[in-house]
């Protein structure tokens, strides 16, 4: 499993808590954090080079656990990689779908957005389905500093980008950004109750579970898996936030450098 | 000259003002943006690489345009590049012991301000000096988000983070990122008229103008200099936001990748 840095640790937790026995490799490319407000080509070239680094753990499963990687990468990456490749965008949307009938909210970063990705998808799923989308480029950062979900600024920033999306009242809002379930309560209390919430890594996590079962790849323990997590910055610095994210305290974290992922030629098996 | 990504161009506007006859080869490595949240391991790294990239150009100066990369690499980019190297902080702290006696305020990106490269430089330049910080991780994506000064966010995020300085009142105050001038007007509302703003562009392109006369290296002419930039993200997207950083449009814009940058093996010449 890869993302552009923490965030992806969210679809980690839902993952470990739903297949407890299964083995994870985690990369986090903390070094070129954040995706979202990056190009197209450039989160593609980044997904690229984290997905066949990974190749090298002969993973059973691919997990792209960051949005903006998922709209920019998906495409190529289940061409290019030589295992089953499950993104965070598909399931969202599927799950969004099959829960509401009126139009879906998608909260996510620039690039997400813009990429156009979740419409399309959604579209795909529900033809004619209304989607009301919005960009929230500061949330990542928000986040990242580690403010909490009562703090002034977070709800000043997210009645900001959500006035929108509170008016229309969706039938469901998708939350495509793996950093965003840690502030869902504040996001929550701000749609009301009538608005469910898709985590999309817990929509990931499911389709996980789909896929492995449909394989018979499934891990016969149902605890004792194990995560060892790797990251193109600071490894100490990893640890430290990793359990904010992930909702466990994570010490096997390792360091390996962009250079050495921007080295790997093809990202084939 | 290189920045972490376009917050350098406030750096080649003071410059190009000052010095009309100059030619500027500018590398703005957006894809890795921001520097200021990573270790300094890391940034040292890619300020390594930016560097190794523009003594292609045989320069006949290296500025450092970047706060987190001077704060970072100052000392190894001075032991390893073959020219003359000019940063934002020495003489940014150098420009704000010579317009007071009190105390001096700092607000800067995390890893700036963890760094202490600001507080060991003002009290070498003036032993005893109180040096009073602020971190301020916001700032950077606020203002790459496009927001004004005048928006209530804005406002409310600097007044968070300057509280403490206000109360303070120091005799003046760094803006030890290379974002902030395009905030100045907000910060030096909240920090009043007493308190004298030191821009870090501004110092070092006073800094580059001594060091080119002391060289007998400035160039001949007054006008016509060019500017050449060079961005490791989308070009396009550079072009299009670089005026609201540099003051005029910039239509040069050339893509670098960071697999190139990350190959380059030495920075030397």
């Amino acid at each position: 499993m890869f993302d552009s840095g923490l965030g992806g640790l969210t679809v980690v937790r839902e993952l470990m808590a739903a297949m407890g026995g299964e083995d994870i490799v985690y990369l986090g490319d903390s070094a070129r954090v954040p995706y979202g407000i990056k190009s197209l080509e450039t989160v593609r070239r980044f997904a690229l080079s984290d997905a066949a680094y990974l190749m090298r753990f002969s993973p059973k499963l691919l997990v792209v656990a960051c949005n903006t990687a998922s709209a920019a990468a998906i495409d190529v990456l289940q061409e290019r990689i030589d295992v089953d490749v499950v993104d965070v965008i598909g399931p969202s949307a599927a799950a969004a779908v099959g829960r509401t009938d009126r139009p879906i909210g998608v909260i996510a970063t620039e690039a997400t957005i813009s990429s156009g990705a979740y419409q399309r998808t959604i579209e795909r799923l529900a033809p004619g389905r209304e989607v009301l989308v919005a960009a929230c480029p500061l949330l990542v950062p928000i986040v990242e500093e580690g403010r909490g979900e009562d703090d002034p600024i977070v709800l000043h920033v997210l009645s900001d980008y959500l006035h929108r999306l509170q008016r229309a009242r969706p039938g469901a809002m998708i939350l495509g950004c793996t950093h965003y379930p840690l502030l869902s309560g504040a996001i929550g209390k701000l749609m009301g109750p009538d608005v469910p919430l898709i985590n999309s890594g817990q929509a990931a996590a499911e389709e996980v579970h789909r896929r492995l079962v449909d394989t018979h790849l499934q891990s016969p323990r149902s605890a004792g898996g194990t995560l060892r997590c790797f990251t193109t910055d600071n490894p100490r610095r990893f640890a430290l936030l990793a359990e904010r994210f992930g909702g466990r305290k994570i010490d096997d974290v390792m360091f390996v450098g962009t250079d050495e992922l921007e080295c790997i030629t093809e990202p084939t098996t």
